[in-house]
């Protein structure tokens, strides 16, 4: 079986690793012909509204995938003609749009931090008054990594928020106080089987993901079960087949989903040291209609990305149980250039051990 | 870093697949250009004495490595005139020859069954004489999975054994009674620092390893300890960096050492999930001169080999905690084609779950 996947990022790259070994051949199409996965499978440089290149990248292909949220859905629906394509391209239209995916957190009785849509500087204004201060403007589309994003703190704010964002579609969310950011990762098979891996504890800094620790420590099994539930009722809504991961901010109303990706996620890759299944694989494993692998875990894990530099891999491994993933892309600021998962049976251990190994990763992450 | 690879086999495309996120990379020689690692990296299809397409091979590269230990050694010799070649070339000698073998284990006072080198009919005689009934005719060249062997029961197979083997230089070894077979698996880095698996046990049909089960059941920490000291030896003799093998025979008197590869091994592939660095990981964390990883192991783990044919996946897919290798090589009688590693917290969860993967992976493999 061939799995096509659009985006050849690292995402995709540590998809192939870990589907090859299932038996599975890959074929990607990225725009990049510089992309990390093209290193260990063919590569079809293209745009991903291409309809030549997509029709040269769908032949032969048994299933289709994609790493990257901001694929085109007329590319995804177009490849579905002939080939299953998963997640369905209706996650990714939701997804791909913060007020579609709102209102279907909404729908499904998932509590989410007070929203309005904003389509004109009156309904901005209104919206700002309606759903309270502080609070964020966001573009509804193609927002990533804190990008397309504006604080607006008092009514001063507003103005210039709509001058810098106006020109598009946009959301305005209240600014929820939350005792820290948390993900789920869910995932889903061809058969409806669902299976979750435990809620993660993520830090962000300039809106890009730094490090996560796995489990996030002091979860109750209930706030376990609850974000559960809700990804199961997201993923049944949705017909989903995949890896989904939804974020949360846990508050002391309990927690409210920010946003999701379908897909794996830069908070789920713990999970290849960490559980007895990775992310990776029982994403393609759902995708090729294989069985779900156990996403039971072994002690706890933190993830820490390497961010704008890479550090010297020695001296990174030199810190016990300490795994590097190392994504080969050239390096520029702000850029996700790999990641280091550390291992221990206890947080306490973790500690220590991270007590080692944070040092080394700083400069850019630390911002 | 670039590291060259001699063999493109099973071996080679899960060393790659575990190097690659280190930021290694990887170039494979291979006389076939079907084998396996060709998939994941630039593969040169040629034969292994072939010294134009190693001088292609050669260039660039920072480290060479091999993942078969029937490489010729005047081909390690000729790379390691440019670079380092790890294990070093010595090692590939010594393993090559059973004799040589045997003769620096008794060097070093590791145990091993009574044995004589045989060059003609009348040494065999004598050998035999000597030795002792029951015994294999081993050539000293170019054996593995149990080809180029005789069984000598009685003085009647001695004409026999002799002509179908009597044309290359010889061993005779006296069968000795085991209760079972073990590996032991050590690293060595470039600062001479060493670290081991556990004992494994395996199960061999028809010359060919069929199961192990890792770490070993019933061994006392001192059996643990003799057999890491042994490695230690042939580590240090060698001035070896990398992966080194030595399969023993747990007898009445303690360990006898039958043979060893100066590579990574095929008993040593549960490392892969059952330790918190495998086996491939640390042979090229070793080459790389990076620091090796901690090999301490998680739960226990059973690897069966998938040999002649493979298995549908989705079956093996679907027994919990089951992980499969599929080394996507053409099916042929006895050829191996893959392997499953199933994980357990204990021996007893490790069998139950056992109850239910053997049955899928029979025909051949039970040989």
């Amino acid at each position: 079986m061939t799995i096509g996947v659009l985006g050849a990022g690292q995402l995709g790259w540590m998809l192939a690793l870990a589907g090859q070994p299932l038996g599975l051949r890959f074929r990607f199409l990225d725009p990049s012909g510089e992309a990390p996965a093209g290193r260990i499978a063919p590569l079809i440089t293209a745009d991903y509204n291409d309809l030549l290149a997509l029709e040269r990248f769908a032949r032969g292909l048994d299933r289709v995938t994609y790493e990257f949220e901001n694929v085109p859905v007329a590319s995804a629906l177009f490849l579905q003609q002939k080939i299953p394509v998963y997640p369905p391209p209706r996650a990714l239209e939701t997804a791909q749009d913060r007020l579609n995916e709102k209102e279907m957190f909404q729908l499904l009785d998932i509590p989410v931090p007070p929203f309005a849509p904003v389509s004109s500087a009156d309904e901005f204004a209104e919206a700002v008054q309606r759903v309270g201060l502080p609070g964020v403007l966001k573009t509804r589309r193609m927002g990533y990594d804190g990008k397309g994003q504006a604080v607006i703190r008092s009514r001063d704010d507003v103005p210039d928020a709509w001058d810098a964002l106006g020109n598009v579609p946009l959301i305005y969310e209240r600014f929820v106080e939350f005792e820290r950011e948390l993900s789920i990762l869910a995932v889903r098979g061809c058969d409806g089987g669902a299976d979750f891996y435990p809620l993660v504890e993520n830090h962000h800094a300039g809106g890009i993901l730094r490090r996560s620790l796995a489990p996030a420590p002091l979860i109750s099994p209930k706030a376990q079960s609850i974000a559960e539930e809700y990804a199961r009722r997201a993923l049944t809504q949705l017909g989903y087949v995949g890896a989904l991961a939804i974020e949360f901010f846990q508050t002391r109303d309990g927690l409210l989903a920010n946003e999701m990706a379908p897909r794996v996620h830069n908070s789920g890759h713990w999970s290849i040291e960490g559980a007895e299944t990775s992310q990776f694989e029982n994403h393609v494993r759902a995708v090729a209609g294989l069985p779900l692998g156990s996403t039971e875990i072994s002690g706890c894990s933190a993830m820490l990305n390497l961010i704008g530099s890479t550090p010297d891999p020695a001296a990174i491994l030199a810190v016990p149980f300490a795994h590097l993933h190392h994504y080969g892309k050239a390096p520029r600021p702000g850029r996700k250039l790999g990641h280091v998962t550390l291992r221990a049976p206890d947080y306490a251990t973790l500690n220590e051990r991270l007590s080692r190994l944070a040092p080394l990763i700083e400069c850019e992450s630390d911002v």
